[in-house]
C-alpha cells in the first residue's frame, strides 16, 4: 500500500443555502479544494451523500456531479453510510490511491436538506435508522439519543448541565469559524431553557438541519510536496459497524462501532489516544460528544461529562474537541460533515485556524458516525 | 496492486418477492456466495443499491446489511451510481483487495422495487436522470431511450424488427435461466403488438421492475486456489462518466461513457473486443443492447441491429450477448443487476451454465450502465 496525503481542502458556508442547488454547492467546495491544492487534473472522485433521493429527488450524483464540475469522463463514486458518508468518501479515496489505481483523487461530501419542510427532512433522516423496527414505531434520532443520554446520566451521574456545557463550548468555538451556520455563543441557561425535544435533550442539545459541501484532494504521499509545503498524511483509517437499531445492543452508552473503529485507526497509526492533539468528533447531540470522548479513549468510561466540565476539551485544554464548532454550531449537512471535520483538522495541522488555532497541533483525529452508531469511520492525520 | 479473483457467487430468484424484505434478499444472496466460496470470514463488504430511500424508505444499508447478515463490526460501504451501482460495488471491492487493505471482501447488490406502486417506482428511477432538466420536464427513461432508438433508426437504418429481435433473443436465453423473472420465450409479433410505451419502444422492449439481490466474494488471486478449483480473475476494470442529461451530448447514439469504460478495461486487460467469448451488457431497453454492442466494439457503428438479425449474438453465435436473458428477461433489480451480470459470466467461465452454456468460454465481459449513460462500469473476467 502506498502512503496517502491530503494536499488541498475546500468547503462552502454551512447554512440555509436556498439560492443554490445540491450540485452547485458541491462544485463550489470542489473548485476551492482544487484551487487550494493546485492540481491540474483529478483522476477520480468520491461523493458522500446520505439521501439526495429523499431530500431533493436526485440520485446518481456519481454522474451529476462530475458533469456539473466539468470533469467527465473521470470515474465518480457516490458512497453512503448515513451521517458517516463524508468520511467514507475519504476512506475510499484513500484506498484508491493506496492501491496504485489512481494518483489524484477528490473526496467530497454534500447534503441539501433545507429545500423540504422539516417533517420531510425528519423522514429522510429516519431512513438512517432501522425503518421497520425504529422509525415506523415512532422513534427518530432525538428520541434514540435521549435514551442514550438518560441511561448515561443514570449509570454515571452525568448531569444535565454537563450536556449543556458541550453545546456552550462548541458554540464558543464555532463563533470563531466563518463557515459555521450558527457562529455565536450561547449560555448554559439558554440550553436548559430551550424547547424540550426528547427528554432530557432540548433544542440546543441538537445539531441543526443544514445545506453544505466540503472537499479534499488526496494523492500519494511521495507526490504531495510537489503541490504543497504542508501535506497532511493519513496515518490511520478505522471503519466499523454495529447493529443499526439501538435495541440490539447490550449497553447503549458504549458505541461499539466507535470503540472498534478507533482501535483499528490507532493500531494502523501506531499511536495511542494521548498522542492526539485535537479531535473533531460527531456531536449530532451533546450526549454523542460525551460518548465519543469515552469510546475513543479521551476520557475514562463515565467521565466524559466531568472532562467537559473541567475544561479539558476547550481549545486550550488537554484534548481540544471540536475546535470547528462541531456539528452543533458549524451545522450538519449530513453527507458533508465527515469531510468538513477533515477540513478542520487539516486547517489546524497547517496552523491556519486563526482565532480557533490549537497550539502545536501535529496529530489530529476525526470521528464520523452514522445513525445511532451503526457505522463509524475514524481517520488520524499527521503533519508530514 | 495485487491481482484479484472471484471465488464464489450467489443470487436470489429475480421477480416480485413480496414476502421478503430488502435485507432478507441481500442476506440470502450473500449467504449463497459465502457458501459457494467456502470462506469462513469476510473482512469487508460493499453493497450496490440505487435507492433504498425512495423505494422502501431505508438508507444506511452499510449498517443494516452487516447487522442482519451477522457480520458486525466489519466495515461495510454502500455505493450508488444509479443502475450501475452493482458493478460499482465490485470495482470498490477490487480496489480494497488490490490495495492490500483487506483480503476477503463481499461485493453485492440489491433492490426492492415492487413494494411501491409503479408511479412511485418511476419517480424513484427518474432520480437517476437530471431531475431538474429532465424528470421535472416530464421525460423519464423510456422517453430518453426512445429518443436514442429513433435517432439510431434515422442515422443507421436500424429497424423496428431488429429492436424486437434483441428482446426475442434475450427471452430465448432467459427461458433457460432458473433465476429469471420472465423465463419464457416471446415472438417478434408479440413485441411489435405489445403496448406502446414511448414511440418506438413498446412494453416488450423494456426491462421490468424487479426485486432481487446478487453477491460475489473476491480475494487476492494468490489465495484463490485455497477456496476453489476455478477462480475467475478480474483482468480489466473500466469506469467512466458522461453528462447526466441526454441533451448535453453531441451524438446520442454513441454512449461515450461505454466507449471510455470499455477502452480502459481493454487496456488494463491487454486484450481486444474480438478476444471476448461472451458479454453481459446493459439491455435496460432493446436499443441499449444495440448501442452497447457498437460502443464496446462487438459490432461496427450502426451495424448492431444487423448483427442481432444475423444471429451473431446468440449463445452459439460469434459473440454471445446476454446468455443470462439480460435485464429484459432475467429482470432488473437495479442495484443487483451489475453483480448478477458478473454471477452469469463467472458461471459461464466455470462451465456451469447448463442449457445456456457458451462453448469454450475463457474470457467474459460485463457492461453495467447508469441512467441514460451518465455512468458505465466494464469488468473483464478470465479463467485463471
Amino acid at each position: 500500500m502506498r502512503d496517502v496525503a491530503i494536499i488541498g481542502t475546500g468547503m462552502t458556508k454551512f447554512g440555509e443555502l436556498w439560492d443554490k442547488s445540491l450540485h452547485e454547492i458541491f462544485v463550489e467546495a470542489a473548485l476551492k479544494a482544487i484551487d487550494d491544492s493546485g492540481v491540474e487534473r483529478i483522476d477520480s472522485m468520491y461523493i458522500g451523500n446520505l439521501s439526495g433521493g429523499l431530500f431533493v429527488g436526485q440520485e446518481h450524483l456519481a454522474s451529476l456531479i462530475p458533469d456539473y464540475l466539468g470533469v467527465c469522463p473521470i470515474p465518480a463514486t457516490r458512497v453512503e453510510s448515513a451521517c458517516s458518508s463524508g468520511a467514507l468518501a475519504l476512506k475510499q479515496a484513500f484506498l484508491e490511491v493506496a492501491s496504485g489505481f489512481s494518483d489524484i483523487v477528490l473526496a467530497g461530501g454534500v447534503e441539501k436538506m433545507t429545500d423540504v419542510p422539516t417533517d420531510v427532512a425528519t423522514y429522510g433522516l429516519a431512513a438512517a435508522a432501522d425503518r421497520e423496527y425504529e422509525a415506523f414505531q415512532g422513534i427518530t434520532f432525538p428520541g434514540l439519543y435521549a435514551l442514550i443520554a438518560r441511561r448515561h446520566m443514570y449509570e454515571y451521574g452525568t448531569t444535565r448541565e454537563q450536556l449543556a456545557m458541550v453545546a456552550v463550548k462548541n458554540h464558543k468555538n464555532g463563533a470563531k469559524n466563518p463557515h459555521a451556520q450558527f457562529p455565536f455563543e450561547i449560555t448554559i441557561e439558554q440550553v436548559l431553557n430551550s424547547t424540550l425535544v426528547a427528554d432530557p435533550l432540548r433544542l440546543l442539545d441538537c445539531s441543526p438541519i443544514t445545506d453544505g459541501a466540503a472537499a479534499v484532494i488526496v494523492c500519494p504521499a511521495e507526490m504531495a510536496k510537489e503541490y504543497t509545503d504542508k501535506p497532511i498524511k493519513i496515518i490511520g483509517v478505522g471503519h466499523a459497524t454495529d447493529t443499526i437499531a439501538l435495541h440490539g445492543r447490550n449497553d447503549i452508552t458504549t458505541l461499539k462501532a466507535t470503540v472498534e473503529a478507533g482501535k483499528r485507526a490507532y493500531t494502523m497509526a501506531g499511536i495511542k489516544p494521548e498522542d492526539i492533539d485535537l479531535a473533531e468528533v460527531h456531536d449530532c447531540f451533546t450526549i454523542a460528544e460525551i460518548c465519543a470522548m469515552e469510546d475513543l479513549g479521551f476520557a475514562k468510561k463515565g467521565e466524559g461529562g466531568k472532562a467537559v466540565e473541567e475544561g479539558l476539551t476547550e481549545i486550550d485544554g488537554k484534548i481540544p474537541i471540536n475546535p470547528s464548532g462541531g456539528l452543533k454550531s458549524k451545522g450538519h449537512p449530513v453527507g458533508a460533515t465527515g469531510i468538513a471535520q477533515v477540513v478542520e483538522v487539516v486547517t489546524q495541522l497547517r496552523g491556519k485556524a486563526g482565532e480557533r488555532q490549537v497550539k502545536d497541533a501535529k496529530i489530529g483525529l476525526t470521528h464520523n458516525l452514522g445513525g445511532s452508531g451503526g457505522s463509524v469511520i475514524v481517520h488520524i492525520l499527521e503533519v508530514m
